[in-house]
């Protein structure tokens, strides 16, 4: 297409939200007017299943759940006066409870303010809060925030060792929508204890955010914690970040959290419009499908030229991914769903891979992010002219244009700022992209019965390992591998038998391998 | 395969590296041995490949340069006496440098010591740093490092606001091969003028790494910097982290480069080895292969169980698909080779992605990467008999199992803790695969030709936009799009003229827009 024709493409499909001042560029992804004809029947149906999800229908058959994220911006939406009385109690609560803590009204018992917050929490608890305490976080901040994110001993060492000094005057969050994660539940336990340690009442600085009734709610309750704040059951991990579990991290570090509603709320109202070429989410929805031909053939490869936006792929690689990754569609076809999710930012990713996606494997399509505003206050000319900015601007139209011409297909969305109502758009503007895809392709974007086996296989192996060390404490004599499996009826998982004794063994936990570590079948264990 | 014959296969091909401690598991991806009988040719020539390169032979004809940095761990190797006492001597006054900085001998002007770090480079001068401070950076360090890696105004304005308290006890380190890299030219102007705002000498904290002789060893000779190290031409700049440009901000954070290089060292003498089974590099290679069909078929997940190898995923994009992400095979032919690489953290990713991973689209293998010791010191029970760590070896067993049931194939390496000489030994082992792998795909892994297009369009763009700036200055009154294009003679690109004066417009550069944003053609144009 040349040049001429291409302008006319980029203005033909130009969506542009006046109120957000957000583009939409969809003219470097080189679909034919006839496949926008054939989709149609298909996005109408999917104007209708969101229509219905944001009713309140079932939209989780299998937990008989519905899915409410829309009604956080929105209560009014709520199919119900409870929950939309919960909703909005819920804000006044957190707007209330931060307010005193930044004035101080809800101290710590050995300090005048509260002045770090340590997130505790994984997956949808932690993604959200990451990428918008990196968009958005103030630099001083009320409160500064740090995240533990995974049960790694010495992960969590590194992040308590950095706030020993201020450990009285740190707030700790602990979110668990089920209060039952146990990568959650064991950060919070290492974290109590080492307040414990330095001779401080846990209790006395920790706040929980999960359902009520749950685990951590009872935990909290029989503590004596702060506060604990709801997360509701039609609130989904990976769409969680405009409630409690996003929104009271934000507030306490002194983010605008009305703001970021606010833009999800105006960027949802866009999103409902059912007609394609007027809605930014369907557009975007129309694109996926386009580039992966319906089935995740094409990688999507997230590069916003804006450092403070460095972690939106990580955000929505849950988002997508475990929207999107599923292996039967809702008629109960094998249908190996998804689409895989990548990216940093740019310019900083065209000297990482940019080189692969110019001229190798052509398995992607890009989604650039462009901010038009490049700083508070005026530039230095770094030529001249130029600005550091003109760079970054330059340097993504020239790789937009460089990989269009070998065939490379792209998506450029076109922000005025980073700002909260802008995040809150960007979130709702996904969210709605997602819904509609999973409805196109016919899945269930709210499940994710795939996580359950890798659950189940790691208690399982945790039952071996007791099993184990209560053997080789009791025997009192070394025992090669097939011997121990056999002991514990468990001949046939000598290999995960192997792997345990060889990470207890690594831990002075009274068990000591002996023989030649390159060959397991020589090995003899012993406790102590 | 039954359980039996699983743990067979996991013995037959466990490689183990008794100096390092490191193992190699490759049971889990399920090639046939026929598979590896047909690519032994490929890989005996593959392993004259590297020794010739090791020797010195021209490995990247295009630019005409021998590829050494297996000589950097091991000098006895280098193919003349010059290149031998250039590596001795760069290692040597990095380590002078570096003691005389801690111990305070070079000083800046204002205060007693340096205590901070602030590095500006781009790709293989950021990545590599990155990875290597935050897998290895002792708290507190004798410097704390911080990056500027972007061309990005308010990304370089967040971190020089970070430091302006400590700005003049911060040491900025400059790195560019080239010398003439515009992002890392435009940050090191910003910071310098950042230093003069505050009434400091810039070049009397500045450091540059670069090749002798460059525009930036010009700058930093001129402006009398404190010192200046060599960035040699038989370096590439993404196996640079054992050259002084990963070195040198290594050392400043007081991580032990000694060990670093020996650890390297110790791999590459094992992927020396030109014999398959027993080589862990030609083990990895031959996996990729097989999981990509040599095509590249696949996307590499990286997985490391341990948070403070978070961004070997992002080094490793580098490292990976820029060295394989090719067009043209050696003999000229149309091969768009590569192999997509990504991930974050395990059990972090688990509530992520790992849904998808288990269920969707399988258009990936996975690496895991355990490290067998958790933590420093004891660790408290969070479960009866069970810690933290525990917790973290289970999920990842129980994700291995999980995926191979379902037919998704898997590498693990686990190494025993996360040290100095593990993660030089790590990046080695790396380096070689993809050396490996080049060869037997028959690609140039050491250049880059695809970057240059991206390059040039945005120049061509920053052109554009000198000639639009003048003209509208000199016109005095508004014009459409398609006017200004054709006043500057670029008719035919309307399309770049109107997104370079909706950027300039956004940033008070005396640009205005008037009309319809929504619809480009009503729109006009005017300068101040």
């Amino acid at each position: 297409m040349d040049a001429t024709a291409l302008w006319q493409r980029y203005q033909d499909w130009l969506y542009f939200h006046e109120g957000l001042g957000l583009y939409l560029d969809i003219s470097r992804m080189r679909f034919a007017d006839d496949f926008v004809e054939r989709m149609k029947p298909k996005f109408e149906k999917a104007f209708k299943d969101v229509a219905a999800l944001e009713a309140g229908a079932i939209a989780n058959p299998d937990e008989n759940r519905m899915v409410g994220h829309y009604w956080l911006r929105n209560p009014d939406l709520s199919p119900s006066p409870e929950i939309k009385a919960e909703i909005v109690d819920t804000l006044a609560s957190i707007k209330e409870f931060v307010a005193k803590i930044h004035a101080g009204e809800i101290r710590p018992p050995q300090a005048t303010k509260f002045t770090d917050l340590l997130s505790v929490g994984i997956g949808g608890s932690a993604l959200g809060p990451q990428f918008v305490a990196e968009a958005l976080g103030p630099e001083p901040a009320p409160l500064k925030i740090h995240f533990i994110d995974n049960t790694d001993p010495a992960g969590m060492d590194r992040v308590l060792n950095r706030l020993k000094d201020r450990l009285n005057s740190t707030l700790v969050l602990v979110t668990s929508k089920s209060g039952g994660t146990p990568e959650t539940r064991n950060g919070m336990l290492e974290v109590k204890q080492f307040y414990e340690k330095h001779g401080l009442n846990f209790g006395q600085h920790a706040v929980a955010v999960t359902m009520p009734g749950s685990k951590m709610d009872g935990i909290a309750k029989s503590e004596g914690w702060l506060a604990t704040f709801p997360m509701q059951d039609w609130v989904g991990g990976r769409t969680s970040e405009l409630s409690s579990v996003g929104l009271l991290p934000a507030a306490l570090q002194g983010i605008d959290i009305q703001a970021m509603l606010d833009g999800a709320k105006e960027m949802d109202e866009a999103t409902r419009v059912p007609d394609l070429r007027n809605n930014p989410a369907a557009l975007l929805a129309l694109c996926w499908y386009y580039a992966g031909n319906g089935k995740g053939e094409k990688d999507m490869v997230m590069l916003p030229y804006k450092d403070s936006l460095l972690l939106f792929s990580r955000y929505l690689q849950q988002l997508v991914m475990e929207s999107l990754g599923k292996e039967t569609d809702l008629d109960g076809n094998k249908v190996y769903q998804g689409i895989a999710v990548y990216g940093n930012k740019g310019s900083t990713d065209q000297h990482a891979y940019v080189q692969q996606l110019r001229e190798g494997v052509p398995n992607f399509f890009v989604t650039f992010i462009e901010v038009l505003g490049d700083r508070q206050g005026d530039s230095i000319e770094v030529e001249p002219g130029a600005t550091s900015g003109d760079f970054l601007s330059g340097l993504l139209q020239g790789t937009r244009q460089a990989l269009y011409e070998n065939q490379r297909d792209s998506i450029t969305v076109t922000v005025p700022q980073v700002t909260p109502r802008i995040v809150g758009a960007l979130i709702a503007l996904y969210e709605r992209a997602v819904s509609l895809y999973a409805s196109l392709v016919n899945i269930n974007a709210y499940h994710q019965p795939g996580v359950e086996a890798g659950k189940k296989a790691a208690a399982s192996v945790l039952e071996l390992q007791r099993q184990i060390v209560a053997t080789l404490k009791a025997t009192g004599q070394p025992l090669s591998l097939a011997e121990l499996a056999d002991k514990i009826g468990a001949s046939d998982q000598v290999e995960t038998v192997y792997l345990i004794v060889r990470h207890l063994s690594a831990n002075s936990r009274g068990i000591t391998l002996a023989g030649d570590l390159g060959k397991p079948s020589s090995l003899t264990v012993s406790g102590r």
